[in-house]
């Protein structure tokens, strides 16, 4: 019997999950001195205690923590490093991230590895976690569940979806991601 | 370029998701007048409103609202008559139900349904929706997401892990689902 | 046996409490739109509702929902004039507004209503209600109870702290308010 | 001007407040080994941390943890040994208890120290803290404020409502306290 991916094959053993946070609205916290949110400090490992990962060894890495509206290529090219250390391990990788600026980070990893052999799942949030109606732990939850079963490849996992990164778009007046059209790569 | 399962070849339409409540932990309630917990009304409905599932045509069927314990042979073969039902439509099905005998719930099903051509995926909670440290809301997410993903078959998803309904049991001493060793289907 | 105030004279009948709300920190909600927050909807009913408060007749009056530092002349009467209405009702009245202007709020109602047979507690929050780490509710709970314990007046009642509104100032740096030295009225 | 009472008169130096915990529903825990709530560890600590309590002394102390139902002549001893001993410290005394038998240890109380100088009050829950609809931290929150603003005296305070120990009692039916008709101590 075979599941659907090869990565499925070791599912009975211990998996090393990275969770390469970058900021984003996920990561956005109320500062009571300004009255206003900003990506002040990484909190996403405190909402990674609410789940349950059993036989998951996670490891969450804060790479740097930015509206994703301010990104540089810097900062594109310190990620691909760390995914590239990463991908020696033969571990799982999801990657936190700004929705704004989400895909193209996607389309930039998928460009300089080429011969992927395992998933990388991008993720973020709409509303920070931790505030009311966030989808923060959602996008989380899933991302973390996805990445066991997808085959290689860069992808897009938000709001009970799993879109391919060359096949997806912010749409900002619905506020989520959209499919796009091309099928091409 | 294609996905990990043929259920993702029609992703980017609407889908049809069907969730069979059954009871178990996860939708048990504490009573005031009772001082206890127990199965009294469905209550997911109200937790998967707090998920984001757009582009999902959810179908929440309350079937039975029972400890697992307490389930008899004629409840699963009501559960089978409400599974052969839905898969006449072609649509996604997620059945809630106690821990218990979830497995024995799942095997039954398989057994009944050898030409299964979708997924079906079990899951329930070791601590009832809505209460402090719950996995309620983390196994619905992970197995609306799942079934999505899977080839066709019977699993149980939990606490971040996809299992065949035939290589899983529940340990009681860990109070969660571990592997079995059988390999053979 | 008395009691500490007159107020608690019919505590046993059903009471008539006011909650005139006016915007800040406490009702500002996170714009997945414009990724920020800010006063748009009155939310505090829906948190009202997570509270048990038998036997009281809650009237929630969204009078505005501005940022304090916005508030005007203009808006300070037009509270006054509900007040004054409200008073002539015998009813209980909890105003909750932004943190920066609420004592300077307060000492208006004081000067414009010499003869008060009531007290009339203000509140708000540093954190908007339903935001993680939020005194929101922890506010409105507090102000709720002592309003039916204070004597005629007008107080700040913020994080377990009932302050008379002229011995009472908001310390930017601490972030909280706190006693001012003033001993007179 | 003049508070409520006496002891507002200290009302801007530090205060000490004593929490202590004798169990009841406010501290069950659901049990994933047993599938039933039952009181197993102090669980106050946590909740309390989530309220502001800005120059408050807190000092929780678990004395037991019982069902009130179980609670012996022997445990209420035990509980005003604390009680005399906390005194001496003149500091505030709140007291979490089951309803059941809240009255009755009040009562016990009441009749042990005539001389009281200081406001006592139980409070407990009718859902354990951290369930859904609990009214647990909204008890403990309103007694908190409570007992700086209440004249000497044994009070139950639950669901923003004060009462004198001898003017109440649990109606089991309604699920809540309600006024004894007795006027007369």
């Amino acid at each position: 019997m075979d599941l659907t991916a090869p990565t499925m094959a070791s599912a009975t053993k211990t998996r090393a999950v990275y969770v390469l946070t970058t900021g984003g609205t996920m990561e956005k916290v109320y500062s009571e001195r300004t009255g206003s949110v900003a990506n002040l400090d990484s909190k996403i490992g405190r909402y990674l205690d609410l789940l349950r990962l059993p036989d998951c060894q996670l490891n969450v890495v804060p790479v740097m923590n930015k509206d994703s509206l301010e990104m540089t290529e810097q900062d594109r090219i310190l990620i691909l490093g760390m995914v590239r250390a990463i991908l020696r391990e033969n571990a799982s990788i999801v990657i936190t991230h700004g929705t704004d600026t989400m895909v193209e980070t996607g389309l930039y990893l998928q460009r300089a590895l080429p011969q992927l052999e395992t998933p990388i799942v991008l993720t973020g949030a709409m509303t920070p976690l931790g505030f009311e109606k966030s989808d923060g732990l959602q996008n989380l939850t899933e991302s973390l569940l996805a990445v066991q079963l997808l085959r290689p490849g860069i992808y897009v996992v938000m709001h009970n979806r799993v879109y391919p990164v060359h096949r997806v778009r912010k749409d900002h007046a619905l506020g989520r991601f959209i499919w796009t059209d091309a099928e091409s790569q």
